[in-house]
């Protein structure tokens, strides 16, 4: 038996690679009836700190996991007082949840980040645009995904306003990075430090959310491997156990930096699950169940679009192209740019 | 909402199927914890023929389908009489469910199929002998898969010992088949009658358990077209509507007889999980649900070998096989011949 945290789309993905192996699955889920519960041997409908929740998933599960990033740190502590295996760890969530730490982090092992400041009041901001420049994007430290809790500030004398706009909150003002494209690696590291890299994805995003993935990416030998290297550090410092997602921003010279990691399944490795042999849903699976490792040469060129909101209604259409592989979530509900499915379209390998 | 009358593996893949097209599932399965049950929506534990269970799933599903042959007739006409929608329908089942009437379905259709005999007594079998040859396959009419209630008839003195054998039952005899090879072919139609075959595959029994299957086989473009053309009128004979799988023999001289059909996913169409774009169980799903058919033409050669009772413990070694996708049906206790899982794999197109 395994455990999630978090019943959306991707601990759906996460119980329908499970069950292939064999697996059964607990989600532990605020919301009820949510797209994991109808996949899964038994949901746990409760607040994901609840202890008593908590406890009968350290009971009855060998291994727990996380959907998301925003666990509250107790409650991998609580899971670990009761003896449950959590992968990744609190090291990895801790770090993610938090900009500052993450971007320190990164930067003290040796990884290129923006520049960046951390921010306590609308007076920092102005401070650090001196250094960072007529332009620079503030975010809040804590939470905040899909673009949400960010926003650019547009010279020192926005900084107020800025600061305002993103709700006065704890932040981190990053220097605006003049990157060519967006790039993101998917890679996997197993409990005795084994490590498997998926080719490297381009993204394109649009006000924010994630609406198309290229990939393999074209990039050099040179960016794949720069890119490769980044994913095996960081899962190294973390002592990672799992699959991870690396954002990362290509600059005209070449050079990549990271923007930041998920550290779960990310939606820019979902062409993985038509366009290689061992989906990043299985690898995540194979992982944390300290099975190998599987493959992940690439099968077919793929680009994987989000179908958001009132987009999966082109189901129909969809499913009658057969160069397209359709998923589609189980939400009850389509909300403007609600990420509702996902469409896969396969090209050979160029 | 998708009913399945079934929970075993097939209704297990089935559902994992159908959750990746955003649908719901309904098992109805007497024994509890089946391993459909821990992956799906919601699961009926009831005989199939619980009225209350039935009346359930015609008021929830907006189709019912089913796992296996052996569901007994009333139980579609109260499925029916309640307005749900059954798919297959009452004539693939009842048709399917006695060997005497599928044969004689064949034959009115046109299709080849070993010379047989309907069997009442032992006498009827000694009678028979006479035509049928010197050894005979005798079969019970109803029930029995996998080899089970069968039984060869070693020459007319032992046509009494024989119809022993099989519990002195209604009966078929049928002519030995001086057959080459054992092949399938797996196709689907739809609401509208439109059809979609996948490639013949070669079938490799033992002890009447399928064990291995090879995708697409090697057959010459004649065999395939024929395979095909049989796989058509079937189902267009039954107004068939879902997936079935067609049992063939293949003779010396090119020649094709059937042998059974099976009104459901098959386990000689497993190849497909990994060897086609749209599976066979995706595709049962998109046939029952009025979507589009998908595409059937084959990306690798897959050979599908069955896990049979504690085969399945070499799942390490399978993991690690990069070449090897596996498949864990989830049962609870493994025993000999029990079918707890299935290996493909795969190899490029020759």
């Amino acid at each position: 038996m395994i455990g999630v945290l978090g019943g959306g789309q991707l601990g759906r993905m996460l119980a329908l690679a499970a069950a292939r192996l064999g697996f059964d699955v607990t989600v532990l889920e605020p919301e009820p009836d949510c797209p994991a519960s109808r996949v899964c041997a038994r949901t746990l409908t409760a607040p994901y700190d609840d202890p008593a929740a908590l406890l009968e998933m350290a009971r009855t599960c060998q291994v727990v996991t996380f959907e998301f990033e925003n666990v509250p740190a107790p409650v991998v502590e609580q899971l670990q007082a009761h003896d449950a295996l959590a992968a990744p760890g609190r090291l990895a969530l801790a770090t993610a949840q938090d900009r500052v730490t993450e971007k320190t982090f990164l930067r003290a092992h040796g990884l290129a980040v923006a520049d960046f400041a951390p921010i306590a009041t609308a007076e920092d901001v102005a401070a650090a645009m001196a250094r960072l420049g007529p332009r620079a994007l503030l975010k809040t430290r804590r939470e905040g995904y899909d673009g949400k809790g960010q926003t650019w500030v547009e010279g020192p004398r926005d900084a107020e306003a800025a600061f305002a706009r993103i709700g006065g909150r704890p932040a981190i003002l990053e220097a605006a990075v003049p990157f060519v494209r967006e790039l993101s690696v998917i890679a996997a590291r197993g409990w005795g430090g084994e490590i498997a890299c998926y080719p490297v994805g381009q993204n394109i995003h649009r006000d924010g959310v994630l609406r198309t993935t290229r990939a393999p990416a074209q990039v050099s030998a040179a960016t794949a491997a720069q890119a490769e290297a980044i994913a095996r550090t960081t899962l190294q410092a973390l002592d990672y156990v799992g699959v991870i997602g690396v954002e990362l921003f290509e600059l005209e010279v070449g050079a990549l930096l990271v923007n930041e990691f998920a550290p779960r399944v990310h939606n820019s490795g979902h062409w993985t699950l038509d366009g290689c042999e061992v989906d990043q849903f299985e690898q995540h699976v194979r992982a944390i169940c300290g099975w190998p490792l599987g493959p992940t040469q690439p099968l077919a060129a793929v680009e994987m679009e989000n179908l958001l909101g009132f987009e999966a209604e082109q189901w129909a259409k969809l499913a009658a192209d057969p160069s397209a592989r359709l998923w589609l979530y189980g939400k009850r509900t389509a909300r403007e740019g609600r990420k509702m499915g996902h469409v896969n379209r396969l090209k050979p390998l160029g």
